[in-house]
C-alpha cells in the first residue's frame, strides 16, 4: 500500500521511520506546506498542493489538531483515506461529523484520534468499561513530557531553557489498587518535576517561586525545581519520553476485585504515536476495500486488520 | 439479546452473574447435562437436550475444552450463535475449522477462544506486534492456582489438601523491562508456592520431597512449600486468583526503546472469565445481526461492539 506523510514535524518523521519498518507499504513521499527544497529528508519531498496529483492509498496526517487537522483533514479526505492524530478532546464529536460527511460524499474512509491518548488509551478504557460492572477507570499521565508546561516555564524572566516532566504519583495509583480512587483528582494523580537552565546571573529564587506559584499550571501540584547546567540539560533533557497507565477497576460480585492495567513507558512519544498511526494505516487500506466509508475511531478497528499476518497465523502464533 | 448458559460449573455461574449486570440482556436459563432438578440456581435449568426448543439468541458455552466444547461447539453453533473459551492451544486451528464450517452450513456465527488468556493476553500480543518493529512480547502468568499443578500434589501420599499458586519472578520481569528478556524460558519467569494441609501423622519431609523434585511440574522451578493447618486454608486459600503480565518491546529507532504493557489482577479467576465472555457475547449478536457469519476470534471484534453504549457516546466519553 502506498503511504503519504502529510506534514513532517517530530510525528512525520517518526511516521517515516515507521513506514521503512513495513513490508507491505511503500512511501510515496513527504508533503509539505514549506518549501520542499528547505525540508531535509532522504525520502521524496512534495508540495502539498500538489498532493492530488500522487497516486496514495492512505494518507497519514501529521499537523497539529487545532491549527492544521481540523480544516486539513476535511481537505485531503476528499481525495484520499486518511488516518490521522486528532487530539483535542472536546472538538472530537464536531471533527468526526465533518470527516464522517466528506468521506463518504468521496467515497474514502478516514480514521480519526489514534495515537496513544486518544488512542490505545481509550481501547484501554473502553475494555475495562465493557467487561467490567460498575468499572471505574483512572488515567495517569507520564513520565513525560509536557510541551504546554515547558513552554510555561520559557516565558518566565531569566529562563533560558526548561523542560517540565508530569509524575503519576505513586500514593494515587496505590489508592487506585486498592479501590479507593474515587476522590482522586487530576492533580492529585500527578506531581510535576521541572529542569530549568537559568540566564546568567538570573535570580532562581524568583524563578522557582514563579513556577510553584503559577495558577493553572503549578501552584495546584507539588511541583519540584531542579536548576541545572545547560551542558547537562542538552545531554539528559532532549529526548520525548512519555507513557502513563490506564486502570480499569470493577467487582464481579461483592468484594470480588478485578483490575486491569495498560501501561506504557515511551523513550519517544512522537515516534510511538507514529507507529500506532501506521498500523492504523495498515487497518484503513483493508476496511477500505472491503467497502467501508466514512469517519472511523479506533474503536471500529479489530485488531486482525493492524497487524500484517493473516488470520491463521495470528490464531496459531499469538491467541 | 436472549443468552443462554451451556454447562454450571464455575464459568457458567460467573457467565449467570455477569449477565444480571447487563442492561441489554435476558438469561433465558441454564442448560446442563445433569439432571436439572439436582441443579442449584435461581435461574431457569433446563436439560441441554432441549436446547433447540428454546428461543435463544447467544449460547455461551461454558464447558471444558477437551472434554465438552470439541463435540459440543460444532453441535450447537449448528442452531445458535455461539461463544466459547476454547483454550487447547495446540487444538485451535482444527477447532477453529470444524466451527467455521458448522457455522456457515447453518448461517450462524461462532466467537471462539474469548476470555484472557487466550482472550485479552491474545489482544495485548497482536497489538504489541503490530505496532512496535521487531516486537518481543512476555507473557507471565499469576499470582494464581494452577489446578493442574494443586491436583498433583492433591495425589501425593499423605496430602489431605493442597493449592499451588504460579507467581511471575520478578527479576525476569526486570530483566523483560531492561531489553534483557530474550533467554528466558517459562520457568526462568514463574515461580511455584504451595500450601498443602498434611494428613495426620504425615511426613511432611517426605511430601515436600515428593513435591520439589517432581519432574515437568516443580523439578525444574523454584518451588517454596508450606504447610498449615486445615481451618487456616479454608478461610485464606478458597479462593481462585489469578492474572498476570503481557510485557511487548520493541525500538522504533535504535537505541529507543518503547514498552507496551497489559496486566490482569483477578480476584476470582471464572467469573472475570466470565465477564469478557458476556461482553464478547454482545459483539457476536451485534455482528450477527449485520449477516457475519462462520467462526471468528477476538482478533476479528472492534471493540465499540462489546459496549453497550453508542458509537457517538463512546467517542465522546472514551476516546
Amino acid at each position: 500500500m502506498k503511504i503519504a506523510i502529510v506534514g513532517y514535524g517530530n510525528l512525520g518523521r517518526g511516521v517515516e521511520k515507521a513506514v521503512a519498518h513495513q513490508e507491505d507499504m511503500e512511501l510515496v513521499g513527504i508533503f509539505t506546506r514549506r518549501n520542499p527544497a528547505d525540508v531535509k529528508s532522504e525520502s521524496p519531498v512534495y508540495s502539498v498542493q500538489d498532493i492530488k496529483n500522487h497516486a496514495i492509498d492512505v494518507a497519514i496526517l501529521c499537523g497539529g489538531s487545532a491549527t492544521d487537522l481540523i480544516d486539513q483533514g476535511p481537505e485531503l479526505c476528499q481525495s484520499f483515506h486518511t488516518v490521522d492524530s486528532f487530539d483535542t478532546h472536546a472538538r472530537i464529536p464536531e471533527y468526526f461529523a465533518k470527516m464522517d460527511a466528506v468521506a463518504k460524499q468521496n467515497g474514502h474512509l478516514a480514521l480519526i484520534s489514534t495515537g496513544w491518548d486518544p488512542g490505545l488509551f481509550s481501547l484501554a478504557r473502553i475494555l475495562g468499561q465493557s467487561v467490567l460492572p460498575n468499572c471505574e477507570s483512572y488515567t495517569f499521565w507520564g513520565k513525560g513530557v509536557s510541551q504546554g508546561h515547558s513552554d510555561a516555564i520559557r516565558r518566565i524572566d531569566g529562563v533560558l531553557k526548561a523542560v517540565q516532566y508530569t509524575i503519576p504519583n505513586a500514593d494515587a495509583m496505590e489508592k487506585v489498587y486498592a479501590g479507593e480512587g474515587q476522590a482522586l483528582t487530576t492533580r492529585d494523580k500527578h506531581s510535576r518535576l521541572c529542569f530549568v537552565v537559568p540566564k546568567p546571573d538570573a535570580d532562581t529564587e524568583a524563578i522557582r517561586e514563579a513556577i510553584v506559584t503559577m495558577p493553572n499550571y503549578f501552584a495546584e501540584y507539588d511541583t519540584t525545581v531542579h536548576f541545572i547546567d545547560e551542558e547537562t540539560f542538552n545531554r539528559e533533557h532532549g529526548g520525548m519520553p512519555h507513557g502513563g497507565h490506564v486502570i480499569s477497576r470493577g467487582e464481579t460480585s461483592p468484594g470480588t476485585q478485578q483490575l486491569m492495567e495498560f501501561n506504557l513507558a515511551l523513550d519517544s512519544n512522537p515516534e510511538f504515536t507514529a507507529a500506532v498511526n501506521v498500523a492504523f494505516a495498515r487497518a484503513v487500506y483493508r476496511l477500505a476495500q472491503e467497502g467501508h466509508q466514512g469517519c472511523i475511531s479506533v474503536f471500529d478497528v479489530p485488531f486482525a486488520y493492524l497487524s500484517p499476518k493473516d488470520g491463521e497465523a495470528l490464531r496459531r502464533e499469538l491467541l
